[in-house]
C-alpha cells in the first residue's frame, strides 16, 4: 500500500484566515491519535494574506478517506465552511525523504 | 526565527522523471546530517507523469539558503539541470501541526 500525500490550499474569506487556521489546528489535535496520519502541517503564506496550505501525509489513501468520515472531522469541516472562499488540492505520492 | 517551508514543483523533460527523482533522493541523503532540515520529501504525481514535488521544511530560511550554497548541493543541481523543463516553488510559513 503506497503512501498518500496532499497539499491543500484554502483561500479564506477576507479577514477570516486566522480563525480558519485555528479550526485547522484543532483538527490537527484530533489527528494526533491517528497513527496513519504521518504529517498534518498548517502553513500560512507571507505573500498571500488569505491563503493557508495544509501539508498532509498518510500511510495510505484509505486512512485519509476514513478520517474524512469521522464525526470529529465532519463537525470541524462544518465550522470551517463559512470561512472558506475556495479549496484546491494537489495529490502526490511520496517516494522517499527525510523527516518521516 | 520562524520556520520555513516550500513545495517545489519540478517538471522533468519527457522520460527523465525517474532519473531526476534519483538525483533528488541523493540530495536527501546529504540532508540527513543537516539538523535544520526538518522535512525533505520527494513525491511523484499519479496524474502528471513528468511532475515531481519536493516538500521541504526548515528550522529557518537561513538554513535553507545555506544548504543551496554547499558544494554538494551545487553539484547535485548541476547534474539535475539537463533533466529539468521547469521549476516552480510555493513558499509557506508553518504555524503548527503533527509529525514534525
Amino acid at each position: 500500500m503506497s503512501r498518500f500525500g496532499m497539499y491543500v490550499k484554502f483561500t479564506a474569506k477576507p479577514g477570516q484566515r486566522d480563525a480558519l487556521v485555528n479550526i485547522l489546528l484543532e483538527g490537527e489535535a484530533s489527528m494526533q491519535s491517528v497513527k496513519e496520519c504521518e504529517l498534518y502541517i498548517v502553513n500560512v503564506s507571507d505573500t498571500e494574506p488569505d491563503t493557508i496550505w495544509v501539508t498532509e501525509m498518510w500511510a495510505n489513501p484509505e486512512a485519509h478517506e476514513a478520517s474524512l468520515a469521522q464525526e470529529e472531522t465532519k463537525a470541524s469541516i462544518e465550522r470551517a465552511m463559512p470561512l472558506i472562499a475556495g479549496v484546491e488540492a494537489v495529490k502526490v505520492r511520496p517516494v522517499g525523504g527525510k523527516g518521516v
